[in-house]
């Protein structure tokens, strides 16, 4: 069975790899692009809608300011290119900004930026998930109709292929990745040829309607507030900028270069398309307004509630291609589809993180293991629940979710740089050559302009969209971090009991000898087994105890046991209440009271069953007397398993489910060998890109 | 805080009894009878309604039936005491239904009427509750208005008095009981005198109505169906009589004698009562209708959905006290009250019947343990969600819920007489003494028109009812069968398979010598411990074991093994795909491999920690570790348990857990102390009263 089932799975993702093997999976620029950059240029999908969207609000006059507010957006787009390039080269292991943060500002800094990528992976898929919804409603009206179904079954169905197993590959990510950037590049290049060239008037959907100024004529602080706004709504296009940076490992060589190389190219794509859907949706005359049902016009009345609202993307390709055309579905299609593939990078980059984190004991020690099926799943749900959970609050309104989306990212983007600041002025403290020296001080102010230009920019969002919706991805952020400062405290504070004192010998901790207590109930083959075991291990007393609950059967029992002359003594213990539980342990701890420097063995007889619902059948006062055991000091437990035949089922169970890889582990790689210090902010982005990282890449 | 919190609970119901010391609760004839009579008696409350509903599909011409069916219900009621009397003589040991019908007609009969006493435990809450609601509704509207939502409520409270472990006392059954019969008798007597004496007209409040028959002029072959519905809706008022002789145990001296006394006197009380109320709303001219919304009309109207119909007894009670008078409010709350202990009764007998039922192998051996809180509180959830379940779907209708009731009842009861008759015959067959034989022809024959009667009530019952909802009860007693026999067909299975071969020595359970193989990944208290134990054990090998799952954590390991001078072998477990428990799997499968004839003992360190949310923080691997070991034959496992500080509050709560006694664990004395084979059968009623028993009782 188990090797019939995972023929498939061979041949649609390969064996697991081991670690040593890993190298043979390095990208190449051509499929890194795509992998790493899906959900920066997915962005663009939604980020010059909201731009327009914002700026409706004081009419649509105010959208003669939108290709200033593109401009801003370029230069930071560009200016956090040219930061990242640094942290590229610096940090080649592929340091997320968690690491850079924990590295050179400590590791509060360190939290900070951990509770917000987190928060960002979630509304990764929220954000990508709706708006995906909304790009393919504009082509399929039943989608839209259904957004909020819809947006749930999607987020099911990436949660169930993740948990599953189904392995994201270079090829998957690259097809609708170019797709997309081709079908837009087409739209950009047609659109000005018939505009240019042949004169047309492309007319959008929404050109005849007009927009209802909430604010008739603003000036001075109120203007250049709602400029901010619309400027913080740009900054979306941002998201997921730095995953290249995570992701420097799984470069082929030159790791570092082709890493930066492949980031300026991702940022010089992302601001055409950026550039080119804002000038398209002016020419074309698009309209946007912020509650179209009742701020948008069709013949001086509200559309109203009915109205869908498409995505400005789609409106231009529809006044550029035609409605229903060739080229407008495919885009569509491919729009909605690297936008699933952006949220599924969230799937990938959640676990990993937590990987870190739980190296770093701010999350449980399982999550540690990130091949681990268990631990993987326990955060996939958790991302999937809370995304959704977010999808059904909002309503899958991109817009909306948008306004929570953007302060994590630009929190993780400040303290990132500023940590970058700090390395640049270590290194320069010791560093002599210099035409390196040069280099540093070159780097430094790129990394000194990011921070502050960020910084700003953090402070511009928080302004803008606080009573938007940003307090709620605040909230988040300091739950995740007062969860996990909790769990870290808690780990300190046991490993403070715990830590080993100095010596080689320790009295309190060493007994010196050693009675042993069998549990009989009946004399069937796995107490015979149990004896068997316990005569072996040769302790300094052995003796088997019963509990007398049915008179009878004790007696039964006895009788049984000097029959078949076992040489072990049999002690029956009263329980005048019919309990089983509570005489063994007062026993055991009369024992310890009688000697209090001897130890106390129980050793408890089990059978082993194959399916849950046996489970409960079967142990389930052991199973208790175990948890109480455990509470007594001076015992050990010890349970002789005896494996019934149904067994057999759970031990294939079990091993099918060790065979199982985690999304993505190869390519990963493991987070922590090689140089375990250095790789353990390996893909931590908020983009959630898969990291890579090999062996190979100890330098 | 232990002892504090104790306080309260030891005023309220007194410390846990010792079983030596079970003699001191024997209840006298005056307790017994509500303690075991509740549900017999509360039923009068609903069960005269019943007939009227019925024969009102007819017309309220056919009213003039109803003393006659209440009569056949007298002679039915007179034959099952005497029939009970009998099993009260014959089983002093509180013989139940179950006892009876597994001693004397096999196990799958016994199985039968375990079945029937399960379902019929939820149709008691469920009835009872649902009864005392729209008894309860008649004094104050409210309750009916939102009747499904207070049965829920008085559901959920009485689950969590009992989860809590509250335990019914004599008085608290004595009071409301006693109240409610002499208030029916009061009622009978004052309507009589008011009646015959004074010769007052006293009216029903539904007296103006009349009914439009559903079939007028029915007559042959249609009516006598029609009578006998009739008559099995009356049969509700049977429902728990048997509970008496389950509870022989609890009666003071002459202990059979005491009970059979009490069985006759609860049937003349019931019987009484169940007469002067059909009388009662003849005379005061109560009309009932199947579907009053319809079928009764005002003025030639139908009443409409609005209308409730309010139960024939608090009618009567309005007719003959005035409507709000204190006699009416103080029966109509009694009434509600009796019925609501009727439904506790089922909540002591369920988790009885269950732990008899485990003692049998036929649920979960966990079970058997009754005074043990895990699985009490599983019988009374599984309970009281069923019972939620049939009110929710049959809307709190006690008239649809009686539908289903009644089919359990004679299910039992037919196969106990049944039972009984062969227990005669088998006693007849050896008995020499000439006035014992005629005694016993005497039972005998009692018996065999109980059983005939009964069979033939069942009969009635399964024709009439059957799809009005004695189906639904017939399928949940399949189910209960099948489940309970395939359980007993596990457990019957496992102990072939564990069977223990006959002779003292066994070469296949035997291994010669021991490895043990201490689990490492860092060196603190919780390992040192575990090497001091695993060194006292002598096993013939001890190496410490550790997995490299992190190269430079596993050297400073060794580094910190080697300057400890640790005098035991350190292996190292290469894990290529950062796996733990594989490579430890693996190693003991090797170990095995070699030595074939040697068992291996894996030792594990093991924090405990005082909270589960803490638990989730350690232990995780190595729990998943014992689990898959567990599976591997030859191995056993043993725990060495640190406990942190914190372990201490879960110690403390594991203690109250401990010191807490399920309801009526008390007086209900231990299932199985004594004899125990003849004793397993105690306490199984169909009307869920509890029964007593204590070694006291062995003859």
């Amino acid at each position: 069975m188990s090797k019939l089932t995972d023929v498939p799975k061979r041949i649609l993702i390969g064996r697991a790899l081991r670690s040593d093997r890993l190298g043979e999976t390095l990208l190449s620029k051509r499929i890194a692009l795509p992998v790493f950059a899906s959900d920066p240029l997915s962005s663009v999908a939604y980020a010059p809608g909201e731009v327009l969207l914002v700026l409706s609000i004081a009419g649509v006059s105010a959208y003669h300011f939108s290709p200033w507010i593109a401009l801003a957006v370029v230069v930071l787009m560009f200016t956090v290119v040219a930061s990242y390039r640094q942290n590229v080269h610096a940090y080649p292991s592929g340091g997320g900004d968690y690491e850079v943060a924990t590295t050179n500002l400590g590791p509060k800094a360190g939290l900070t930026v951990a509770s917000a990528l987190l928060v960002d992976y979630v509304l990764t898929v929220a954000v990508s998930i709706s708006s995906g919804i909304e790009n393919l409603g504009s082509a399929i009206p039943f989608v839209v109709e259904h957004k909020v179904a819809c947006a749930v079954a999607v987020i099911v169905l990436l949660t169930l292929m993740n948990l599953r197993g189904v392995k994201e590959s270079g090829k998957l990510f690259a097809i609708p990745t170019y797709v997309f950037v081709t079908g837009v590049f087409i739209m950009i290049a047609w659109g000005a040829f018939r505009g240019l060239v042949l004169g047309d008037a492309m007319r959008a959907p929404t050109s005849q309607y007009t927009i209802k100024a909430e604010h008739q004529g603003l000036a001075g602080f109120a203007l250049v507030f709602l400029l901010l706004r619309a400027f913080s709504s740009g900054c979306a296009a941002l998201t997921g900028v730095e995953a290249i940076s995570n992701g420097v490992p799984a470069f082929r060589k030159p790791k570092s270069k082709n890493a930066a190389t492949t980031l300026a190219a991702m940022g010089l794509l992302a601001v055409t398309m950026f550039c080119g859907i804002i000038v398209l949706a002016l020419v074309t005359k698009v309209r946007m307004a912020e509650n179209p049902a009742t701020d948008l016009l069709k013949n001086g009345v509200g559309v109203g509630v009915g109205y869908v609202q498409n995505p400005v993307i789609t409106q231009v390709a529809e006044a550029v291609f035609g409605k229903g055309s060739f080229f407008f579905v495919v885009l569509a299609a491919a729009t909605a589809l690297v936008l699933f593939l952006a949220a599924n990078t969230a799937y990938n980059g959640f676990p990993v993180l937590g990987s870190i984190l739980a190296q770093d004991r701010y999350l449980p020690r399982q999550l540690h293991t990130r091949g681990d099926r268990l631990a993987f799943s326990n955060g996939i749900v958790l991302l999937a629940g809370t995304a959704m959970l977010l999808v059904v609050l909002y309503g899958a309104d991109s817009t909306r979710l948008i306004q929570l989306y953007i302060v994590g990212v630009f929190v993780s983007f400040t303290l990132s740089q500023t940590g970058m600041v700090r390395h640049w002025n270590r290194l320069l403290a010791t560093e002599t050559d210099q035409a390196k020296r040069r280099h540093m001080v070159r780097s430094r102010a790129i990394n000194t302009f990011g921070a502050f230009f960020t910084g700003l920019v953090l402070v511009v969002v928080l302004l803008t969209k606080f009573t938007h919706g940003a307090w709620v991805a605040l909230l988040g952020m300091v739950i995740f971090y007062g969860v996990m400062t909790a769990i870290r405290r808690h780990y300190d504070g046991v490993a403070a009991e715990i830590a080993a004192p100095e010596g080689p010998s320790d009295d309190s901790v060493r007994p010196s000898r050693v009675h042993s207590v069998l549990l009989i109930s009946k004399i069937h083959r796995p107490t015979l087994r149990a004896l068997a075991y316990a005569k072996l291990m040769r302790s300094d007393t052995l003796e088997a105890l019963t509990v007398n609950v049915d008179p009878a059967e004790t007696k039964a029992l006895r009788a049984e046991w000097e029959r078949r002359g076992i040489d072990v003594p049999l002690k029956v213990l009263d329980s005048p209440y019919r309990e089983v539980t509570r005489p063994v342990i007062e026993y055991v701890k009369s024992l310890r009271r009688e000697s209090p420097r001897d130890a106390v063995s129980v050793i408890i007889p089990e059978y082993v069953v194959g399916h849950w619902y046996e489970h409960l059948l079967h142990n389930q006062s052991a199973l208790r007397l175990k948890g109480r055991l455990l509470f007594t000091p001076g015992v050990m437990v010890t349970s002789v398993p005896y494996q019934l035949q149904s067994s057999e089922a759970a031990r294939k169970r079990a091993r099918r489910r060790q065979e199982w890889n985690a999304p993505g582990s190869v390519r990963r790689g493991p987070a922590h060998v090689g140089r375990p210090k250095e790789s353990s902010g390996s893909a931590s982005g908020s983009g959630g890109a898969p990291g890579a990282q090999g062996p190979d890449d100890k330098h």
